[in-house]
């Protein structure tokens, strides 16, 4: 490391201690309790995988996802609180199988071995350049799996298509005049390829496990029904390595919910 | 200072720290990048430190903390979803030092350093047995120093009552005649101790920081204006030891939230 870069680093360091001061592998779930031996590899980074939500952030539908209402201030109650409506799929947030079947799993009954897991990035970046409407395909799984290896027991297989970078307007949803909407997505014959492996679920960085312009919700309907899960508008993949980083997913648990909005890091 | 010179910085001042002080564990926060020491010692179990959130779970006013409204239903729609009206203060959740002070930092600004943390967990169950009002008090916290080392850097600090295991009923809140609540909580001569060392945050397995009979919030006041924040209604902590376990705090991400349910996970 240069000069220059070990005193901004202690620079870094004192100003975010100052902001302090100023106020500013397998996974086997044994009841509350999951073996996580994938973290004895020994992780260093810690990359938030999650986008603040806000009533701007784009929605699948349309309208804001979230409405913060703060019925108590602290000016005249001596603290603030807020009363908060949300549409469970907003923001960074769960797919559970309850969403897309009739009983299936509730998010606060998500496996603990599934939410903190391998977590397998496949990068299509490079397709997505020339074609919105690009899907993660067996052909790109494969290719994970002959660089690789097998699809880790319980993971997460993410699909990198760089979307998130539009994150903060109209291209991310990005609607033709129709009101189509294109964007990445999974493809249904690799989910059916990631249905015979370990995979307990998988993420994209657009709103849809499907892509954009699909007028059948195939991938929800295949995945979900058989017990797997989603996330959708993941952040922060660029940041990761293909393989060997643990996911964290801090799936909201309450009772009976379809999904909902999520903290998710991974430990990198 | 480009990425990489920053995690080879953080790294190289991490691994000579850890020559110093072998177990105990810094976190430091870059962008939405943080160092993580502590993991890399290999964690093997992970314990699930949250409570379900459902509308019967006790709140510290005792109104409901969670409706779920089911706009779109399988049979009709062909999928669920609900609409969520939520109390920011429910269930296991935090509370950022925005609750309690005019701008202090919200929900979503927490450091990334500070929600994947070491985990100092200070047992008060024997005295909680005959006493519900009991605190932890500066006596408790030199205990585990005396026992474990300095409190590391970043640190959460946990209080293990034992009332986690009342969260199902009434006895949780525990109000007597005159309504006035009895459970345990911090002693603010103990979280002033506090303020002096790295700990970024406090937790306890009860409905408020402060003891369920505090009439002045002490501890709310000056913890949170301080720039720390909270976690109140912890699960599990009697899964995991004095030391050497990293907690990560799912805080979500909502802007300008003044806290709000989260998934706590610790890696043990």
């Amino acid at each position: 490391m240069c000069d220059i870069c070990v005193i901004e680093s202690v620079k870094a360091r004192m100003l975010s201690r100052r902001d302090l001061f100023r106020g500013a592998a397998a996974s086997v779930a044994v009841g509350t309790v999951a073996a996580t031996p994938s973290l004895a590899q020994g992780a260093r980074r810690v990359v938030d995988l999650t986008h603040t939500l806000s009533p701007s952030f784009p929605t699948y539908g349309g309208d804001p996802g979230i409405a913060m209402d703060l019925v108590l201030n602290f000016a005249e109650n001596g603290y603030n609180l807020n009363q908060i409506s949300l549409a469970e799929h907003s923001g960074t947030h769960i797919d559970a199988p309850l969403h897309f079947s009739a009983d299936g799993t509730a998010v606060d009954e998500l496996a603990m071995g599934e939410l903190v897991a391998p977590l397998v990035c496949i990068d299509i970046r490079e397709k997505v350049e020339t074609d919105s409407d690009a899907m993660v395909t067996p052909d790109d799984v494969q290719a994970w799996i002959d660089a690789h290896g097998e699809i880790p027991e319980g993971a997460c297989v993410a699909m990198l298509s760089g979307w998130a970078a539009r994150a903060g307007g109209e291209g991310f949803r990005n609607a033709d005049a129709d009101g189509v909407m294109h964007f990445p997505g999974f493809h249904k014959e690799a989910t059916d390829m990631l249905l015979g492996t370990g995979a307990a679920s998988i993420g994209v960085d657009t709103l849809s496990l499907d892509p954009g312009n699909s007028a059948d919700f195939a991938v929800h309907y295949s995945w979900l029904p058989a017990g797997r899960f989603g996330i959708e508008c993941l952040a922060g993949l660029e940041e990761v390595p293909a393989a060997g980083a643990t996911i964290v997913i801090g799936a909201p648990k309450w009772a009976g919910g379809t999904g909902g909005p999520a903290r998710v890091f991974a430990l990198v």
